[in-house]
């Protein structure tokens, strides 16, 4: 029966079946009863309502003389189909309302109507070509029929995230990423930023955080968000600069594998730096947010600067967000012992935020190899298009510097045109390329205007050719524009 | 190929072939790489790490002439079954680690290990027998197909949710609720818990909150938690004493359609009250907390609060946890404008906390009726299982008064008996029943120990035969502690 809640006033001034008609009548004008639709028997309403049968017998027949209804022998009562009668209050919905999404780059801008964009250069873009989706629909079934055939789907699950999961990840985490941790140490989230602030309540506040800039602004959002004070640290070439962090400083937040948006990887002896900062202090903590680390097209894989050495002040987070698809939310946060037990006695009561469906699909996904050869098969094809746009810019004389290559989703270019990143973004939009500027991801008070333009190019949902199109395009957005330089300011590129 | 994540130190005493060698063992002896499991070959592994194919070739030998490896002429190599060797460093995983998950109950105490209940009265447990597992699987597997096909499988999601699942939430919060909202005005997320610290974020803080005493404890633990300060408002038979709300206080968090643990339905009067108070100061917010609407089983169906009348200052919260199952974590938030205002602004960047396939699934699961065809069901089922547990308890002479009776999935009875609360809970565990005592649901400092013993008696996850045992088990704990009393005490039901 059709929930129809009408609440009745018996001391109103309208009557019972009045109101009655009249709550029916606005609900098939709003368009939340629909055409064809099928009402409760006036027997069974009246029984819901706890009034008269001749009270419900009234009402329906009024709404039917009136047109709202269409009253079906042996059947029951219909909603009409009322046309030129519909009511424009506003409160109809239309498709109009729905919105796409903010897609995750990183970076404060809002992405445009997608109708016209048509490349789009956004970082955070992923291939879903190379997508398997017969894998992921197997081990979705095979999830669900393994939770219900074990009694396990309706129940509330470990608030951590289910152990099999957590331990296939530890297993991964182990073997490609150095990190040695217990499935007990981990925490499975709905997204990184959801982690962010479960450790915040993990950690109490408020707290000082340093970070570089510019970075991952949605970090530095979220920290301000849940009550933190942000500091920017000077960075070079080798990351944060860890004799400037300010006294006061209890958390740092760092990318050292590839560092968003430039792409520093944080060599051996500054992560020593890093760690070494944690031990002198109390209470000290620094996050390593490991995001982007399955992709690397050249060198040595860089091990995670949680594995480095056994400690207690390094709290690793890592999502599926890349390496699975953005839409899975899923990640993972590592605690190491402390904050464990601190965890448990503050957060512990909360239930996961992942359900246990979708943690057994991912797991799934993991123990049979798909993930592997998934990542494997990814990195084959994103080392394509990344070697390409490198290719394209590269003894491009527009191109003064490129940052972060060799590694990830996207590189940030710098420029030389005497255009600002505003009037190059503004440009290439009227042309359909949408693309973010470097300036989007500083930390605020923290910009530099006198910068040439950076630009960050998102390659992994392009195909080869829109990358083509998208640079040739590009190229003469700025080349009118592209200052003067000698011999000696060439263009390099660095890692 | 496996990702085989060796750290070489150039400059180490130790020679590159014996750190390959060691990184293996050690994998294979922690069970990290298990027996049978297929090493990359040689000469992949050698161009992985950049060194020289002999290199490799040493230290493969070395791991076969010991046993650790197996060579398969034209296949490669394997880890060998290792039985007896294995180390006994702690390293491993085994199955004890497995905790089983903390029930949601709402209050403080821990589920102790389940082998040893065989009666679970804790509330919060569901009826899985019910459960319409072939349409759920029907749906998901729908939703899967669907979003594949239209290529939205992967891609980042609204960040508020959904649209069609917020549209088809908001249907069904006007026609069984009474609520209206436009879809727009919904956030949803991973749970009520994410819920509450999202709106703290939106609504800045810290805040002075007033809750009940008894009440739902882990929204009070969310709230401190977040840093927000809580003050216990002094409650009688209609919930909230709101001329008792002190000053300062910006928030107010009810449930007034069926208080948690006592069941109080705050009647209309009251409510009005409330909103008074709301708009009676400025940035004064009601937070409504509508869990278990769903099922009523005497009296009219009781509306929402932020029904009652076109307001800004009642967010209502919903969730699934009840309706459909614990594990699946979908929760939405209704904002009223000048919120979802800050939202966006502060908020909006953050992805959605439900994954995209969860959520159209159960959109599929509301809008195809599944959804209410299960309320209706499982109503039936619950409402048998309620009749039988009050029925059960009427007359019993060691049952001094009846909370929360006509709805939900629990009920609360007060004991006259001469056991202390801790006394009771302890001799039915020794019976091998969990049951949870109503001084776990007070908010710190607010305890009336001189009180009747109160028991919370979920019956949602119990059959019928586990309902009447349980309860004649539980008799017997009492029966020779019942205080004495006279007949002008006589025990009464109260809704």
């Amino acid at each position: 029966m059709k929930e129809l809640l009408i609440e009745l006033d018996t001391g109103a001034k309208t009557s019972l079946y009045e109101q009655i008609y009249e709550y029916i009548r606005r609900n098939i004008m709003d368009g939340r009863l629909s055409c064809g639709e099928r009402l409760p028997s006036a027997r069974l309403l009246a029984e819901h309502l706890k009034i008269s049968r001749s009270t419900v017998d009234a009402a329906y027949a009024q709404l039917v003389s009136e047109g709202y209804l269409q009253a079906k022998r042996g059947s029951g009562y219909y909603v009409c189909d009322i046309g030129g009668l519909y009511d424009f209050t506003g409160h109809g919905h239309t498709d109009a309302d729905n919105e796409s999404g903010k897609q995750e780059g990183g970076c404060d801008e809002k992405i445009p109507a997608e109708q016209e964009v048509r490349y789009n250069f956004l970082p955070g873009q992923i291939d879903d070509q190379g997508f398997a989706y017969h894998a992921w629909r197997k081990c979705a079934k095979e999830a669900l029929a393994d939770l219900e055939s074990r009694r396990q789907l309706l129940s509330v699950g470990h608030p951590q995230g289910e152990y099999e999961l957590r331990r296939a990840i530890a297993t991964y985490l182990y073997q490609a990423r150095g990190v040695y941790c217990e499935p007990e140490q981990m925490v499975i989230g709905a997204g990184n930023e959801y982690l962010l602030q479960l450790l915040a309540q993990i950690l109490g506040g408020p707290r000082l955080v340093a970070m570089e800039s510019p970075t991952y602004l949605q970090a530095y959002h979220t920290f301000c968000n849940i009550g933190y004070t942000v500091s920017a640290v000077p960075v070079d070439m080798e990351g944060m600069q860890v004799d400037r962090i300010p006294d006061g400083i209890t958390l740092a937040y760092v990318m050292p594998s590839h560092q968003f948006p430039l792409g520093t990887v944080m060599p051996l002896r500054r992560r020593l730096q890093l760690l070494a900062w944690a031990q002198g202090g109390t209470e000290r903590f620094i996050i390593e947010d490991d995001y982007d680390s399955e992709f690397r097209y050249t060198g040595r894989p860089i091990p995670a600067l949680s594995g480095i050495t056994r400690q207690e002040q390094v709290v690793y987070l890592g999502t599926f967000s890349n390496s699975i698809m953005p839409s899975v939310r899923i990640s993972y946060m590592v605690l190491p012992q402390p904050l464990l037990t601190a965890y448990k006695e503050t957060c512990g009561f909360y239930a996961s935020t992942v359900s246990k469906e979708q943690q057994m699909t991912v797991c799934r996904f993991l123990t049979q190899r798909y993930f592997e050869r998934h990542l494997n098969k990814m990195r084959g094809i994103y080392k394509v298009k990344h070697d390409l746009l490198l290719q394209l810019l590269r003894g491009k004389f527009w191109v003064w510097r490129i940052y972060g290559d060799h590694a990830g989703l996207h590189l940030a270019v710098e420029l030389a045109c005497s255009l600002t990143e505003e009037e190059v973004i503004a440009r290439a939009r009227s042309f359909g390329i949408c693309v973010q500027g470097m300036s989007g991801c500083y930390i605020a008070g923290n910009k530099k205007p006198d910068d040439r333009p950076i630009l960050l190019l998102g390659f992994g949902g392009l195909t080869q050719e829109q990358i083509q199109e998208g640079i040739q395009i590009l190229e003469r957005c700025v080349v009118h524009h592209a200052a003067d330089r000698t011999d000696s300011e060439k263009k390099r590129t660095t890692g």
